[in-house]
């Protein structure tokens, strides 16, 4: 059976990503094809990766995308600076950091499992003291907790794991490109992101960077990396320098990450985080008005995604289909622990605007009103404006 | 420094793939996207799996793209059926089945090295008597070895390894779309492929395939898949069935490879295949008048990927870098043992066509001319011609 021709209704696309990628992105992977070889490709390789280090704010030389999605970023970072017997420390608040547990798991090496409540930042005191004891091989953590909303300072651990000799490993799959990351400034070891949230992109990709500490453990490594297809001994040959083969690298999805971080650079990244910020003050002033209350304390709410509860006697999933269905807009909803407890609302990337924060402000009160709960007309959007300064 | 606007030169692009992306594959991409767990979206993998069982030629339930180029599903393959002990035999008679040592390798599984010299195909007798004698837990061959030219026959084997209990594990990078596969008939347990080559899409994923007798080689596993990314226990939930969260679809990939196989579909697999063949038949006759021989012997040449000895005393590199930069027509080079003795021209998918077969000959008597061949002027065309029954 041949399905029909590709004709979906379009959604305002607010929930944990992807978000709606940038129309010009769109517009760029329509570019007829080169060969992963062809000198004009190479070419654009090196502008790739030249303002991929701009927007992650460092020098690294091995900087380039991962030709897969976030999760595949995580597991290149992890498979390739871990062997059987090392030790790596890995802080899970929320969905994603009990991800990194397993991924970390299956290279074989000693996992140390640190655990906070779904919802709350690590105490950076307390992070100290066991990167002090335990002297890990590498320390693995989430910037921006996409399941919980909860930005993790990352203040002087940097600085700690330098000292102590361990690589400082930074999930950025949420804050990249919409909250601020320098990864030189902070001694990050290796970051990886996402194509498909602050980039304006389609999903796809995976922007990576290793400073040159971790490039030295890869080169130290005593056995193969686990994994062929992430192995960055093999992949840095392509990227690093002398473009030779490792795989076909994903042509269009190349143009479109090129075609995002050109949009990010000519906005500027400070105006670009700073954008971010203002259009999250105006939700959450709105969604407050609308009694919907933030999952994360004050101080480490993340402006790009906005995690609240659900209401008490307001359903979950019914709520959200309404607002996909009558609304075309998706919220996305809660994972793990926070599964038909929370409602993430994502401000990202191209979709960090005053329309998507009025239109949802809009939807959420009607719904919420027809699922029964007590709502002054227009409170939302009206508090939104206020926000603004309107 | 932010790049220009992405405006490359346009290519033919008849190497080893990616080939050019059919004008429509390249249009849907610009669909707006969708979240990867909306029920529009759902839909779209369900008819994007139908009709890859359709291509596939098989029934099998697991049927999907991996997220990430063709290498990754050969991964996927190995890292999900293999254990530590458990033991594979693996051909070799080219530059991928020599990777998928590598790849198996990693697995921590005994891997049993098969060797033929690069341009000859594998002769079944023998490789049934290895079976019988290894009854291994897995075979895997390359049905079409891009380096080399080369078809490999599967007669019988699919069945022999039902009797022996073992998975066969086939490479059908090359092949899918282009040349005749049928994984079911052939007994295949477990078959890969990629997006860039006989489906006319951009390079970024890999078609894959599991037969009943894999998918319950997996669910036997004692242990956890080593690669997290590529574990199907988990992304047979997302694709499977349940559709529950693994990692973020990349959408505007599913999108093209949706287009590209109702692209296959509305031709016809046949039909195809007949077009792959009649092609070849004419660009084989044009480049025997140019003087240029076929790695392949006759009866197991690619119809797809024409691999040909570079003749004595002409260049490689220079020659084909002034078809690429002179006539925007990209042909390959040689991997491996074959490097710098070999061409290697596509007609893959949407550039299997006449015009791409005149326009390689004419072009490459031009070259071999102004490199010192002596060559009768038109005589690749007019050879090409007589094949079409012009």
């Amino acid at each position: 059976m041949i399905a029909s021709q590709l004709t979906p209704r379009s959604r305002l696309l607010l929930g944990p990503g992807p978000c709606d990628a940038h129309p010009r992105v769109l517009t760029a992977m329509t570019t007829p094809l080169l060969g992963h070889l062809d000198p004009q490709f190479l070419e654009i390789m090196t502008e790739t990766q030249s303002m991929m280090r701009e927007v992650f704010g460092t020098n690294n030389r091995l900087t380039f995308p991962i030709s897969a999605t976030g999760m595949a970023g995580m597991e290149t970072c992890l498979v390739n600076l871990l062997e059987p017997d090392d030790t790596v420390v890995v802080c899970a608040k929320g969905f994603f950091g009990a991800r990194m547990i397993d991924v970390a798991e299956r290279t074989g090496a000693r996992v140390i499992a640190l655990h906070q409540p779904w919802g709350q930042a690590f105490d950076l005191n307390h992070l100290r003291e066991v990167l002090k004891r335990e002297r890990p091989k590498a320390f693995g953590i989430v910037q921006a907790e996409t399941s919980t909303g909860v930005h993790q300072s990352l203040e002087g651990l940097g600085k700690l794991c330098q000292e102590l000799g361990t690589l400082l490993i930074v999930d950025c799959v949420t804050s990249l490109g919409c909250t601020p990351l320098k990864v030189d400034d902070l001694k990050i070891d290796a970051a990886f992101s996402c194509s498909q949230k602050g980039l304006g992109c389609p999903p796809g990709l995976s922007p990576l960077t290793f400073s040159d500490r971790a490039v030295a453990a890869l080169k130290a490594r005593k056995s193969k990396v686990r994994s062929w297809y992430l192995d960055l001994t093999m992949i840095e040959s392509y990227w690093g320098g002398d473009r030779s083969y490792h795989h076909t690298a994903p042509i269009s999805m190349i143009y479109a990450l090129r075609e995002g971080l050109r949009i990010v650079l000519e906005e500027g990244l400070e105006a670009r985080w700073a954008r971010h910020f203002r259009n999250h003050v105006a939700l959450k002033a709105g969604l407050e008005a609308l009694g919907l209350n933030y999952i994360a304390a004050p101080g480490c709410q993340l402006p790009q995604l906005n995690a609240v509860h659900i209401p008490a006697g307001i359903e979950d999933i019914p709520n959200r289909k309404r607002m996909l269905i009558d609304f075309d807009i998706e919220i996305g909803g809660g994972l793990g622990d926070f599964k038909g407890k929370a409602w993430r609302i994502g401000l990202m990337g191209y979709n960090s605007k005053p329309s998507s924060v009025f239109q949802v402000l809009a939807a959420l009160e009607t719904v919420l009103r027809g699922a029964g709960l007590k709502v002054a007309a227009g409170s939302g959007v009206a508090a939104a404006e206020v926000a603004y300064g309107n």
